[in-house]
């Protein structure tokens, strides 16, 4: 077998066999086939295609260039939750001592911000002493003792999708649903859950821009996951405006902890609601997705979902005193507000532009090895539907360097499309694909 | 600029502007650019294809990669002809005495051969002492003596398209149109000619499988010729199944001593005095294509061309005795036949496998650093049209090493489409592009 005639067979439309997909994933991630031929492969595929078939071969032959956890000790339903990304998107520091507090294990494998999306483990940066490097030993432990552990992705899980993200990200493939589904799937299926809860964004702060693109993505995962003997539902959520008021890692975190406390906007903490329910049956903790959302609002007003916060926070070595002295979080040194230049009602939002105008006071990653400084970010003022008024404030931004701070209130301004007509704020949950 | 910018951009189907390519031929030329952006950015173009705009562009960006050459020193016209690569062409090697023997100087740089189709320096190799490595210095000083020099592609000369090509190669991106067109121009355009006679090979034995495939592809390359100045002529010849009857280095190298001879088969003269009239038009040495044919015949007749033959084997430190005892050329020790299993007429021959046949026997290269046995080869005795008897040869196997020749055997009888139906041989020359 040579790669140049995979590639070839590619390039030409046709379907790749397993054994080829094994050859190119197996021979990439022991460094015998060269990232120039896995590169234009990657194109062909991008611009040809993949089956389902093949999808899911590609997926299994990821998840198995590394460990595949079995976490069976902790008993017969684990579970877990991913986003395909967006603005403002915290659900998982909610989601994960929710669910753990109904005694749904979660062993949670999260990734870092990149491009205007933001990520779980820059979030969790901002506790003093908060380790998410542990070890899969440590994992394990942690897991067996608490129920629920967030850690980033080691170099033991799907090594090939580390390779081949990388690889993606300088040659304009990553976009490209099958790549993105085989991705996202690899990883989750490494981490020994019996059930997963996919979080697909739509909207234009999201990969996928429209509803059918988003349900052919969610719709693949889904069959990737049952390929792989595993329950999977799939919520199509909006992302045509940032998730909650907080943009950037500690504001977000403390929007999280309010969460916790049954406090904050209502759109993040109906979506928190929603997708701890679906989890929860997956888990089997309650039979109902109604049961769930139940489950949910006890968890909260017991405050026993704060406790296993606190829980989680002591068990990665963080300080947990910051859950009720939010002092203790980065904070950014200045606020200015960016103020609305004429009257009228919030038509549309450029969340993906939001995002960009966190990047820029230096909450996000403009690459890879870019530190970020966790203090900084949004408090989004007026939403889609919002009516505003000339100077009051459409966001705030929270910053400590200024030399880009005008960069970013030009951006946010012009994300903002205020007009004279009344508009509805977008649909929250748009589908859910079970 | 970024590489990635402009993969995404091709990627999405848009037209690169001069300055994207130049960014990408440059840097990558430079090593600023790597071989993984540079491949994905060639999938992305077979697959969505160049404008003539960019394809002119990419040709002068791979072309001033490196050396021009002015030869202006050598007369106003300079001309060359070059072939998109066939089974038996070895028409270079009566061309360039036939047109320096009429005084119109031959400045021509060739390639090696590749895949199935034979090139014009490993037939040159099997004169003893023939030099093809010539500096440009020396290159300059033979054609200044002698009207014409047949060397390789040298260091200097657009070393963008040494360095694409053997990506190419490894990333299936060869049979693409503008890339073709670019690296057969890049380097033909850095020779210093004023007039190029392009010889585009059509059918099973070529790149190009159809005549509109072929037509499409003279018809850029005229158009790049002439953006960049030059005078360009392109005739589509037939190449379904090899040209004149020997296949091999040394074997051809014996057809062509012949041909200056005026002595061989007729397809093969045929091609040779069309090719040869053409460049003698664009040399200025006649007015006329039919005034170039009477000069061929008269070169040929009167043994001018022989003696250039002659004189461009001693300047290049070849032994010109060659020329009347070709018992000094490499000769393989055995010969078979390959025989007839049925009686009838050909109808086709399998080109690219008559190639392969001669490659197993060791004539080609399986890869480019492979060695070759300049002494092997075939001699086609049945073309299309033939009648043939069974147990009748069709085609003499010659050869040294007897491992793969039942092997080449399988392959030539599978070769030949033998029927009950007269056929007409094919036309050679399909069609003449001014």
């Amino acid at each position: 077998m040579r790669a140049v005639d995979i590639i070839e067979k590619k390039r030409d439309g046709k379907q790749l066999t397993r054994d080829e997909i094994h050859f190119i994933i197996r021979g990439y991630t022991a460094g015998e086939i060269a990232d120039y031929q896995v590169s234009a492969l990657l194109m062909a595929i991008f611009l040809r295609g993949m089956t389902d078939a093949e999808a899911i071969a590609l997926t299994e032959e990821m998840l198995y260039s590394g460990e595949v956890l079995d976490l069976s000790e902790l008993g017969r339903l684990r579970v877990d939750k991913h986003s395909t990304g967006g603005v403002g998107d915290k659900t998982s520091l909610v989601i994960a001592p929710v669910v753990a507090a109904a005694g749904v294990p979660v062993p949670m494998i999260s990734g870092r911000a990149l491009a205007h999306s933001g990520g779980t483990l820059d979030k969790l940066d901002s506790i003093q002493g908060f380790r998410t490097n542990l070890s899969l030993a440590e994992f394990r432990a942690t897991l067996a003792r608490v129920g629920v552990a967030l850690i980033g992705q080691t170099k033991e899980i799907a090594p090939a999708d580390r390779k081949l993200y990388a690889l993606r990200d300088v040659t304009a493939t990553v976009p490209c649903r099958p790549l993105m589904a085989a991705s996202i799937m690899s990883k989750k299926m490494a981490e020994g859950i019996t059930g997963l809860v996919l979080d697909v964004k739509v909207g234009n702060g999201a990969f996928m821009k429209t509803e059918a693109e988003a349900r052919q993505l969610a719709e693949l995962m889904i069959q990737i996951a049952r390929g792989l003997g595993k329950d999977c539902v799939a919520l199509l959520t909006d992302m045509n405006q940032p998730l909650g008021r907080a943009v950037g890692n500690a504001l977000e975190m403390i929007e999280a902890f309010d969460a916790l406390r049954g406090q904050g906007p209502d759109d993040f903490i109906t979506l928190c609601r929603e997708l701890s329910a679906e989890m929860l049956v997956l888990g089997g903790a309650v039979a109902t997705v109604d049961e769930g959302r139940a489950r949910y609002d006890e968890l909260i007003a017991t405050g026993t979902a704060l406790e296993k916060m606190r829980e989680i926070i002591t068990a990665q070595s963080g300080d947990p005193r910051v859950l009720d002295d939010y002092s203790l979080l980065p904070t950014a040194r200045r606020e200015r507000a960016v103020l609305a230049r004429r009257s009228g009602t919030v038509q549309a939002i450029d969340t993906a532009a939001i995002g960009r105008a966190s990047m820029l006071l230096g909450a996000g990653r403009l690459r890879l090895d870019s530190k970020i400084d966790l203090s900084v970010g949004l408090t989004i003022s007026a939403r889609i539907g919002d009516r505003v008024e000339e100077s009051t404030p459409l966001a705030v931004m929270h910053f400590n360097d200024a030399v880009l701070v005008d960069e970013a209130a030009a951006v946010i301004l012009q994300a903002y499309q205020i007009g004279a007509e009344a508009t509805a704020p977008p649909v929250l949950i748009k589908e859910v694909l079970r």
